[in-house]
């Protein structure tokens, strides 16, 4: 059996398993209800020995014969039909797309399955949990954001594509790379470079940084969807590729980094198969300014929510143990300046790829 | 010399002639000045022979000794010299980027050149029309934003790119298209379906409607970026290929068409290196609900901003004279319903594909 085959059967299996349930009890004369974690700050942990967010163990019980959560019931149990229409005919979609697949006025009232898109949305998240299956497990997909090239073959979907030779666009990362759609071959890089912006992977890309210093470079046009998450945590634990992360010197930068490398609180289920716990921090720091000399025209003052955001992450328990990164935030609201990566070009257009990251690299001036 | 090399030295001509206007009159102890012609409503008009928006011959100057407009000379100044630089290096960067390399604080002063981005970018704008260059050919990209996929192959600055080799993601269409950039090479497409939607694309794509009808697909994520409009326009003009456009069915669907085959009234100076006069509207009909049986329970009620955009629309001259678009707009109008080509897929997935699509462009179902 090939390895789509073999994922689409088992979550086909799974997807049956929990009609199994509701059946089952409705065959008892009992009232048919689901299981589902509980999808909250209140039940995300740190696991301070994995170094990742989990999901704690609360579940609450959705059940049909409950007036609060009858339409709720029926609406989970819609939308794991959907998916299991999906996955028999071996096809993806977008959660918009499911929304309208599970919309339809229910006969005989005026009452609709659906109103809103932002009603299936946090069902297919309780889905997620339900089930143990990430949504693109499921065969739902977001939007492309994302581009990657280096020195690394990759098949995607059947077509052998080679990463060195993919002109000024890159390739477009899907969001769905589970290792049946997405398999890796022949490679000579030695890390991954995750760069906050799509503009600045840009100036990577054309001035051939990852030819020069073997390595792939990637980003995700800000904060990296789940797609390229997911693709960076397979190079980094399948090939064994360490990942670096270069942002903007903003509470936003310090986030990004947190979310590649612990996960994110929102979505703690995610971390066990997205997380990078060894990611290093190679984004703007706010030292920079002085060991790069520069000017002080191109930083930005801090706003008040930057300030409160930063105090948030001081605080993180992954954030809050560090010494390292206690001191840099600490400067950040000393100085009261933050700094793009794009204040860099003051100095020259390519000063960040020939100076700036090779010299910081060099001199191993990371965060961990 | 290479076309690369020979669009970079005409647009360094175009730049130094400007820097030479200003250099003639402060030898000649005059005020120096730039003509910029004027960006506004006011000057655009809509070219009833060629179909599309273009700018009309009002002029302004820009003139040092003027104190209104000293600073504004100074940022033109600027902006046109590092634009210089880059074309010097031959490197291309964002406009972000480039407002960063301008930004200095003036010498024994407290002033800064640029305090924010929104003071650069219509200098930029001023440059294009002033010296007639787009952007693109200054250097400057704005974010990938599209794919494409398709029978074709093409370079891509320099490698050879089979677009029917693209796994899931697709190529991602860079904003700078230029021929120096991208070439065609052997293809066996006979138009390009120009899609809306990135999610809508890649059903497209999964269900290779691309092979089975012969075309290039395209999407622009939305209202489509200057990269894919030229691309596409470059391929209609230079390789024959009619263009048909796949959108939702509310004003919003009208616009982007509306955009591909006039040009935008913002950026007139566009049009005539961007705009499709002979491109065919696809997208959503409101006649769609009865001829297709879409179930009332999809479509979505019209906002009050959607009634006076539609008005807008019907009103400009290039749909006011065309007797299919007034019918289509005021039955949208009279049903009070708008539809996303999401819709659809309450019948099935891939009725879009199978079905819809095919159906309608060979009963030739479209508007012009």
């Amino acid at each position: 059996m090939s390895k789509s085959k073999k994922r689409h059967a088992e979550t086909g299996k799974k997807l049956e398993g929990l009609a199994q349930v509701v059946v089952k009890s409705a065959k008892a004369k009992r009232d048919p209800g689901i299981e589902i974690p509980t999808r909250a700050l209140s039940n995300s942990v740190y696991d301070e020995r994995r170094k990742i967010i989990t999901m704690g163990g609360a579940k609450q019980l959705r059940s049909f014969f409950n007036l609060g959560q009858a339409k709720k019931f029926m609406q989970t149990i819609l939308i794991a039909s959907g998916c299991k229409e999906l996955n028999e005919q071996a096809k993806t979609t977008s959660i918009r797309d499911l929304f309208y697949h599970c919309k339809h006025t229910i006969e005989g009232t005026r009452e609709n399955t659906f109103d809103d898109q932002s009603e299936s949305d946090p069902i297919i998240e309780d889905l997620e949990v339900a089930i143990g299956s990430l949504r693109e497990e499921l065969g739902l997909f977001a939007e492309n954001k994302g581009s990657m090239v280096g020195p690394m073959t990759i098949v995607d979907d059947g077509d052998t594509i080679d990463l060195r030779r993919m002109g000024s666009g890159g390739w477009s990362v899907p969001s769905i790379v589970e290792d049946d759609v997405i398999q890796f071959r022949k490679h000579e890089a030695q890390f991954i470079l995750l760069i906050e912006k799509a503009a600045i992977w840009k100036r990577f890309n054309e001035d051939r940084f990852w030819q020069k210093h073997r390595c792939l470079i990637i980003h995700g046009g800000g904060q990296p969807p789940r797609g390229v998450r997911r693709l960076m945590y397979r190079m980094h634990s399948e090939l064994n590729l360490p990942v670096y992360v270069l942002t903007d010197n903003d509470p936003w930068g310090y986030y990004i980094y947190s979310v590649v490398k612990q996960g994110s609180i929102n979505l703690a289920f995610e971390s066990q198969r997205m997380a990078v716990p060894k990611a290093r921090f190679v984004g703007m720091s706010s030292f920079d300014v002085e060991r790069f000399n520069i000017s002080k025209s191109v930083t930005i003052a801090l706003k008040d929510e930057d300030r409160s955001r930063a105090k948030e992450i001081m605080a993180y328990p992954w954030f809050a143990a560090k010494k390292e990164w206690q001191k840099e935030i600490e400067h950040m609201l000393k100085t009261g300046v933050k700094l793009e990566l794009e204040a860099l070009s003051s100095k020259d257009f390519s000063f960040i790829t020939e100076t700036y990251l090779p010299d910081k690299m060099r001199r191993k001036q990371w965060l961990d």
